[in-house]
């Protein structure tokens, strides 16, 4: 069984600390693969410290996986020896639901395996994710990785990327459409880029003036501050879509005004608190409020290779992986552009 | 200036009394209706006891008129005296923004003229509804009316009808669909109708048991009572479309748990209080929250020619209007199967 070295949590109150497990043996269907880079989710702090409920410790975090195929099962067809391969938010799903049919795994009837901080479907192995040396998957979860991208800035498109890409591209967002994208952390800079690249007239929305400059240099036509009354008053039905990136507690109510007749708001965040709802602000100009998580493996491999064509990575700041525990400490302060992403070689 | 006899209330404390006032000429483009029926929506007592604030009194309510055409101005097309017609919810709007433009007057820019407790777009007048003898409209506003169907059934569809109609349209209900309607009272009757006409599977969803033989009647298929908490659990992600027709306070989030993939949450209820969101319950299958209200010129005559067709009206109950004060009592009791209609020739 491939000894692998990692970073875990063990409990939900310590730091995170130098860890060692073993991955299984390769299957028929799986790929082995070298990590090279792992992004850092928020949603590793989240569980790491279990403020979601329910987390399993040990817990080697990390859903943003980049790196090199060293081994393959004899059933493999998409993989060989030496190429670059990505893993995302899921490892697993039961393969035969309609939504796995469809290739929406992460919709699956039976519940998607997430990449860590779940059992396996064998019920006994703990899931175990990207802050570590290798991983082995079956390759219908793991993806190619043009090598015209920069590796490191690939790895947050695996949770950051399609998170946004699969909503944008579910509400049609196109040539001409008024994009509004709420908050401007790891995925909303995601979001801008990816609205920016379909031909949208993009507008960053955020309660903090010193985003305005970093918005435009991501593409971002407009800036709207959403603390300023008049403006938000002037921009009344005034998008086509609304991408919702934010985490923390807020009211939908303020960017349903914004939306024009038909428009959407879309959300990917998970607040603490149940945001609430005007129903007179959805009912005026037939609106709408749909929730995304990530993508399937077929429209993740699609972002992928769309990101390849049109040369889209996030940015990012590299750090070694005996830095993670400081990097989650700034990550609670908002203080990255916009993605910490682990160099495993320091492992 | 013709006169017209109306019941009105003066203000929000007292009942309705007898009130008489004027009614426009009629313009080039005018039709004048002699009312026959009116039915008696919900929003008429809100609005009467001014319970959404901003009432102008004296106020005539009624927006569900049906009646006979008495007079047409020299420039109308789509009448002639003698012709059965309707006025619904609005009599006006800019008639030159784009909402208007798409015959999708009821998202005008510039905001609907309702036909009642409103200012007409001369700022001066008082719009006046159909609770009265007559009433003169802009044809555009004006719909057709079969004489196949029975005419006081009729009345309830230019509001009630139209509310259900028009986003089960707009989310594609079809064959097949597994739809809900959530509330069994003048919208949710006649939401069930027109899902069960659409083709759809159609479950009535209700807190009484006493609903389902009713509902059946109407031709749902199915009936969930929505407290009890193990039929709502194995309906867990069941449906394609709700309609949520529910005006007193309640929460979304079981009804969004009901939900398969990409499954929508049509809202036309206003409750008073903001119901809250749970986020996660979006975000799993894709779900949608989406609002409507009412339907454009062109829906609403599409609505009245396909009930035309179906044979499709209101359940009703026909009160002189010297009983509308009573029946106001009984409608907040939720006491009418499920709509009453004033026989205008009691005025």
């Amino acid at each position: 069984m491939p000894a692998t070295k990692a970073y875990a949590a063990l409990n939900p109150a310590d730091p995170l600390v130098p860890f060692q497990f073993d991955r299984r043996e390769t299957r028929p269907q799986d790929v082995q693969v070298e990590i090279l880079y792992c992004g850092v989710c928020h949603s590793d702090l989240h569980q790491v410290r279990d403020e979601w409920g329910g987390s399993i410790y040990p817990m080697v975090p990390g859903h943003e996986i980049v790196g090199r195929v060293i081994k393959i099962g004899s059933e493999v067809k998409k993989f060989k020896v030496g190429d670059l391969a990505g893993v995302g938010v899921m490892v697993d799903s039961c393969r035969t639901c309609k939504n796995c049919k469809k290739e929406m795994e992460q919709y699956c009837v039976e519940d998607m395996t997430g990449t860590y901080n779940a059992m396996e479907r064998d019920a006994v192995t703990i899931a175990q994710g990207g802050y570590s040396s290798q991983i082995v998957t079956d390759e219908r979860y793991v993806y190619s990785i043009s090598p015209k991208l920069d590796l490191a800035g690939v790895a947050p498109l695996l949770c950051a990327g399609i998170t946004t890409y699969s909503p944008l591209r579910y509400a049609g967002v196109t040539k001409g459409m008024k994009v509004g994208v709420v908050g401007l952390g790891g995925l909303g800079h995601l979001g801008v880029k990816f609205a920016v690249s379909f031909g949208a007239e993009v507008t960053l929305i955020s309660t903090s003036p010193s985003k305005q400059k970093d918005a435009e240099r991501l593409g971002a036509h407009k800036f709207l501050l959403s603390t300023d009354a008049q403006q938000m008053k002037d921009a009344d039905s005034y998008f086509d879509v609304i991408l919702n990136t934010i985490s923390a507690n807020h009211d939908y109510k303020k960017y349903l005004d914004l939306l024009d007749l038909d428009g959407k708001l879309l959300i990917v965040g998970l607040p603490p608190e149940d945001p609430k709802v005007k129903p007179f602000a959805l009912l005026k100009n037939r609106r709408s409020i749909t929730g995304s998580m990530i993508g399937g493996t077929k429209e993740t491999q699609e972002m992928l290779d769309y990101c390849a064509e049109k040369n889209i990575v996030a940015d990012i700041e590299i750090i070694p992986i005996q830095q993670i525990n400081e990097a989650y400490e700034r990550m609670i302060k908002n203080d990255v552009r916009y993605r910490f992403v682990i160099d495993m070689k320091t492992l």
